[in-house]
């Protein structure tokens, strides 16, 4: 039973379930109590892009009716689950955070949305993204501070969470857009293994890049969602025989031995700010033995011109339609980003997408020895202003090497701000991640109380 | 029973089998008597870039003791069958065309190969081919008149077997390399439908155009052995979710109506030499009812663009190292090839790489109303001269749209040389193209006969 003096915006996904299946409250009544949380809530944060109670309601009641004609109920029902403005939902509009797509509908639902309705989820609203998931921000806010960029580009998906708005909410990463924000909002996130999750129906902003993430309050709750969301869907060519994974069995598990982690500086240590060092120093310190600090090779820094260049390229050819005839709706810098990407060279960027497979393969090795990579999640805590979301360099050689990273909301800077520890898995170990991950976090939590 | 007075040289793969299976020769005798027809054709023709006695008679030992254990006998047993050079054996060098790669042996047999093996047939020896698959003729001679080139790049392929020196050999296909040496060599071939059969251990020219196809005496031979070659093997992604096709019950069936083609005359039409233009224009009158002349539409012209785009910037990303590490052993034209490739726009190549899909389905309509659609298989006869290997437009929309394609050789013109007619298939329908095309070979046949 769940406790019953929690409030709405305190429970996992999993509580919600349990809580509605309890019989406490209809699904129907959950949703309008949660509505009016976030009607509040939302004037000051503006995470959401689109809500609309007559759309809930109708999947709320679609819920209850299934269940009392004696349907089993799905692994989230009645969950209500925040969707990145970028991902496709057909009783929502999709807008991509651009004003060339204003009222856009699709004609179905993204394949990882029709997944998570068919677990029971009530899909509860879309979340402020910006503009086609580049740089230029939308009007989100840091629930810990308002004056502070949530950080991009799934913005409003990081603050829903971190607001309690919904416990779960869907993102996408091409370079640091669901880890950056996860560590400036501090909360649970995860961005699997490259092509894990089939992207139908999402943005292409930079397919060789671009993954679907998730936003959650635990690791089993993320556990749960990326496991329901798994595996190819026969239309996503880098879906191609993932196979669902069973990850929420294996992350609640106790791991077989204590997990190893190293903790490595990155080449843009010199980058963090001063006190974030100290505090991911002092981290280090205070697991002791699990955490050995590592540096890593120079070499890595090539990683992130590669990177780039296959994400301007990418990002002019997706936007191609919108160059063509919507040219003077696009943002200033993103106008000059995709006239810029026109002249980069196509030998660069063949050159590029062959280093990614070298590059994931290049760390085989730390997994040989530890059971997860830990580094710093950001540069700090999230800048003061909105006009910029923060720089994604932490994440970009995981983004670059399609390996599964989570952030894990340990610390808080002494102003008053979260700062995340990201833990990096092998490429298509994700259960095993989140298992190391959670025992980490239990371990850390132990020592901070004792 | 296979008719007793043909010549080694004269039997089809699946007589080959028979022969060999009714005991009348072992393998060991079979083999032996090819190698000896093939010491002498060979010394004129050049089909080949390795042979060795040792290599053949150890895999016809083993084929014949595993037959004498009373192991069932593969559906290619005891067949010989070429490989074009850039094909990985791992008993034979793969030298692709080069001497840079001179005595290069592979780790293992390329997956192709290594399912012929498994279905008996005999890895015969290594067939020319043009430097890396590209324009820069090996030293093969067409069989039908030794001063005029067999095409390329799989000329030795194409010679081998219109010589009768193997009953099967692999190929590949960029552009037109297979079809069009299958039309100036006058021999039956096949390039499936994109990502059919999978390319692990291939040398990779142009990855999103690069296909394995073969050659053989008959479409019934074809269908056999692209059945066996084909489906996935978990490690070229461009296989990925192909399963295993049933091609051969299919292509010897009776179609359950009379099959309708269209012949297009292209927008390369005013380029075919007169004489080849009569022959097609005679051809299709000849087939009456059954073939409908029809024109493509100007817009297919584009297409040449987008796969040269692609082409160049893929062979450029492909033969870095040797660029890097070579430059002196390419040929003057293929380092000037590479030199230009990396002057090319990364947005260029991939709005090419997104134009295959819209071409591809372009093409849908054609095959609600045709079985097939029927092309020169070539501008004319094979050209006079080694220097070059002639032009392969007539296979640029269709190796461009990764659909099936086959040549079939019913036309001879007055210089007393094959010419091709080219049969296209809709993507993925390879069964119903082989189908289609057996039956037309039939009727054609008897129409001349009657």
């Amino acid at each position: 039973m769940v406790d019953s003096t929690k409030n709405v915006s305190d429970l996992t996904a999993l509580e919600v379930r349990e809580h509605l299946l309890s019989g406490q409250e209809t699904v129907q009544e959950f949703i309008a109590k949660l509505g009016r949380f976030v009607d509040g809530a939302d004037q000051a944060i503006h995470a959401f892009a689109h809500r609309d109670d007559r759309v809930v309601d109708l999947q709320a009641d679609n819920l209850q009716r299934d269940r009392a004609a004696g349907h089993l109920p799905g692994a989230l029902f009645g969950v209500p689950v925040g969707v990145k403005d970028i991902i496709d939902t057909m009783d929502f509009p999709t807008e991509y955070g651009s004003v060339i797509h204003a009222g856009r509908y699709s004609v179905g639902d993204a394949t990882v949305v029709s997944r998570l309705r068919a677990a029971g989820a009530v899909i509860f609203g879309k979340t402020v993204t910006t503009e086609f998931a580049t740089t230029q921000p939308g009007p989100t806010c840091n629930p810990h501070n308002l004056a502070h960029t949530p950080g991009g580009s799934s913005s409003g998906s990081a603050a829903a969470v971190a607001a309690g708005m919904v416990p779960v909410a869907l993102g996408t990463q091409t370079n640091g857009s669901v880890i950056r924000p996860a560590s400036f909002c501090g909360v649970y996130a995860f961005k699997p293994s490259r092509g894990l999750l089939p992207r139908t129906g999402v943005l292409d902003q930079s397919p060789s890049l671009d993954e679907i993430g998730v936003f959650a309050r635990n690791l089993e709750d993320i556990a749960k969602v990326t496991e329901i969301m798994s595996g190819d869907d026969g239309h996503d060519s880098a879906s191609a025989r993932q196979s669902p994974r069973r990850l929420y069995d294996v992350a609640v598990s106790e791991p077989p031995l204590n997990p190893k982690f190293c903790f490595v500086k990155t080449p843009w240590w010199d980058d963090v700010e001063p006190e974030a060092r100290e505090a991911y120093e002092a981290f280090v310190a205070h697991m002791g033995d699990h955490v050995e600090m590592v540096q890593l090779p120079d070499i890595v820094k090539k990683v992130a011109p590669w990177l780039v260049t296959i994400n301007e390229i990418e990002l002019g050819v997706c936007l191609q339609k919108e160059w063509l005839n919507h040219r003077d709706l696009l943002s200033e810098p993103l106008r000059a980003r995709v006239e810029k990407s026109m002249t980069l060279s196509g030998t660069d960027y063949l050159i590029a997408k062959d280093r990614m497979f070298h590059v994931m393969n290049a760390f085989d090795e730390f997994f040989a020895t530890y059971d997860a990579i830990l580094c710093p999640a950001a540069l700090g805590t999230a800048p003061q202003g909105l006009a910029s979301t923060g720089n994604p360099i932490m994440q970009t050689v995981w983004s670059f090497a399609g390996l599964p990273s989570v952030n894990l909301p340990l610390l808080t800077l002494s102003n008053g701000l979260p700062l995340g520890v990201q833990s990096v898995g092998a490429y298509q170990n994700d259960a095993r991640l989140l298992r190391s991950s959670r025992w980490l976090v239990s371990e850390f939590i132990q020592r901070n109380m004792a």
